[in-house]
């Protein structure tokens, strides 16, 4: 370790990190939805921070920043995301940049490393507008009509009046050079408490798991609650309620060891106290990293739909609406990260999967990626609570800056 | 019987009930919103049909149409309501302001019979802006206040911008003139299937049914929906939808042989896919027309609310927001229903509590009232589906017609 300090200045990043948390504060968070005033603000900060870090860049047409470095020599590419979700944490996507940040600011200066870390933010992670379509727009995966589409789901705000707004409407977006980067590197809060209940410091990211997400609906018949005997109803809400209920019991037995899912809405129809309702929808999500299991668990679904609909009170249609293939972090990232672990983590580190989405599973489509986490302190994450220890984002930081280091000079 | 000729002209009944079904028209429905364009021209129908009854009214202060008789002797207030639920059916309300108005145009002219029928359409039975406003401020139970706070629940609209807008701001609301009526009767489809399924055409309802409601709200965790273990989490919808899966299984072995029970609604928080639903809430609702039963079943709830508490994992609060208590129909008119089916209908009557609520709830505070049902095919009301046969239709105007002159003339 005698040649291998990071330099890292713990006290500059925890400053940063509160600097963006004074931006569009909520409670002890923030409340920073896609192009809302403080996440424009927010990235005009991370702008005027680039040259610090011997960078240059700007906000493009998408609302992501990319800082380009004109240092020779191999470029690793970080960042993560300023936008948040309503009323949540401060941690969630700004630690990732302003570690992006530090590493340019530690490596980009220091003639002895060949090579540069270039900063992004990405817009649009937490799926204001859409499905990460700041990271998939670097990508290329992204057509002018898919922003012709898109609207803010908090308010219907259409994405074009969005960018208009925010003065980004004739600004190109920035696409990925091929061949230009080494890889693609983010750091985060775990959102889990895996980490915080081991007593570990730092999680090396081995794949973003897949989310599969059903549209499930049932159709009874609409009658009145007053007039209609309960041995003839036919309510597409209970109905809904069982299958929830019936999950509940029968995944288990199907899943695998980190299969997660998730009811996150329900819809009666009419929605109207003194009507049974005639019919029902949930959204409907499961997730894991290993696409035989969630195969596995769809036929299930699939098979329980049929048996409600064999009993002949309400039919069920169960709609996939989308379909997102597992991402695995490359193994050369997970070795640099190990490593700077056991030099600056005292080697408390775990490998395991992200059941989150993050932009890295984006940029894996066309360069080697790699994840690292942080602790969240009780799991608590996409609220205003959500925390991590001073002590643990600068250990984070060291680690993080570290594993850059190794990446670019292996 | 031979004295005994309703003269009711079946033709012309049928011919108002369509003439009402083209004002609004929804499908084979109808969509008259309180105070909507097409509620408005129905009301101003009836008032310009109320001379052909030797009636005079207006619409007044809250939307009410009040027909007054000049006529001496004793007077039977008769009516229903106007307006519909939203894309709802073309019987629920019109029926019993139609028979009504046969009834006053059979009776009012004919010297033979000592007294009149006035005729009433209530505003806002079905509560787009509140519970019964309209018969209730007739009654005196509706203070400036109540309408000053009162809402359109479809758009938030104010009554207060409604009643401007409509030109019933500056009228005066018409109240009951203690002591001018004998009674109140109100004719309605049954909007269930107990006469249609056993071949029957006259309900003589015996009580309107109390409804009980309740918000039931749940208190979980809020957490992100990939990173949460199922172990840990505290998904307050899953507890909700296993509560009412419970109520479902529970409750036949408390309830009463008519005891109905519905979910109408469920919300869950903040009710998006990727989030575990930290709260969860339920407008529930309890009819009976015994207290006694309708107390035992809320005992129940709250018990096993104690039980969800106790376990742990997510809170329960159970709350009653509306508490009815169930209204008795006055012996005397139950028999003159009973007579006049007897003369018309050929018996084929049913003595039965009406499972929904009917202004002639709110009338029976101040004055003897009865009720009778026709007929709902398929049981289904509350749709734009909703339908009667004609000949039931005309049978119903007859047993009513004939039911009112028994009333006056006793």
């Amino acid at each position: 370790m005698a040649d291998n300090v990071s330099r890292v200045d713990g006290t500059r990043v925890l400053a940063d990190l509160h600097a963006l948390r004074a931006i569009g504060t909520y409670k002890s968070g923030v409340h920073k939805p896609t192009f809302s005033e403080p996440h424009l603000r927010s990235l005009e900060w991370l702008v005027q921070r680039l040259p610090e870090a011997g960078l240059a860049g700007d906000i493009d047409g998408i609302g992501n920043v990319l800082g380009a470095s004109t240092k020779p020599g191999p470029k690793l590419l970080a960042g993560s995301h300023l936008e948040s979700q309503n009323h949540a944490g401060w941690l969630d996507g700004p630690l990732g940049v302003v570690y992006a940040l530090e590493a340019a600011r530690v490596i980009n200066p220091d003639p002895k490393i060949d090579g540069a870390v270039e900063v992004a933010a990405w817009c649009d992670e937490e799926g204001h507008f859409g499905h990460f379509l700041g990271s998939r727009s670097y990508v290329g995966a992204v057509a002018e009509a898919d922003i012709d589409s898109a609207r803010d789901r908090n308010d219907g705000r259409t994405m074009r009046e969005a960018l208009a707004s925010a003065g980004l409407a004739d600004r190109p977006r920035v696409q990925a050079e091929r061949g230009r980067h080494i890889g693609y590197l983010e750091a985060h809060i775990e959102q889990g408490e895996t980490l915080e209940s081991s007593g570990l410091k730092i999680g090396i990211v081995t794949s973003i798991v897949g989310i599969w997400q059903y549209r499930i609906t049932f159709t009874g018949e609409q009658n009145h609650a007053g007039t209609t005997r309960m041995a003839i109803r036919r309510d597409a809400g209970l109905a809904l309620a069982r299958f929830c209920v019936a999950i509940d019991d029968r995944f288990p037995a199907s899943c695998g060891p980190r299969t997660v899912w998730t009811t996150g809405r329900i819809t009666l129809e009419p929605g109207a106290p003194s009507i049974i309702p005639g019919a029902a929808e949930m959204l409907f999500q499961i997730r894991d990293d290993d696409p035989a299991v969630i195969a596995r668990l769809e036929d299930l679904l699939r098979a329980m739909a049929a048996e409600v609909d064999k009993q002949g009170r309400c039919s069920v249609a169960v709609e996939r609406i989308r379909t997102g293939a597992p991402a695995r972090m490359d193994a050369s990232f997970q070795q640099a990260i190990e490593a700077a672990s056991a030099a600056f983590a005292g080697g408390k580190s775990l490998r395991m999967p992200s059941g989150a989405g993050h932009d890295a599973q984006i940029l894996a489509t066309i360069m080697p990626a790699g994840m690292l986490f942080v602790p969240s302190i009780g799991g608590i994450s996409h609220h205003w609570t959500e925390n991590t220890a001073d002590a643990d984002i600068v250990t984070g930081a060291e680690v993080f800056v570290d594993a850059c280091r190794r990446l670019l000079v292996r």
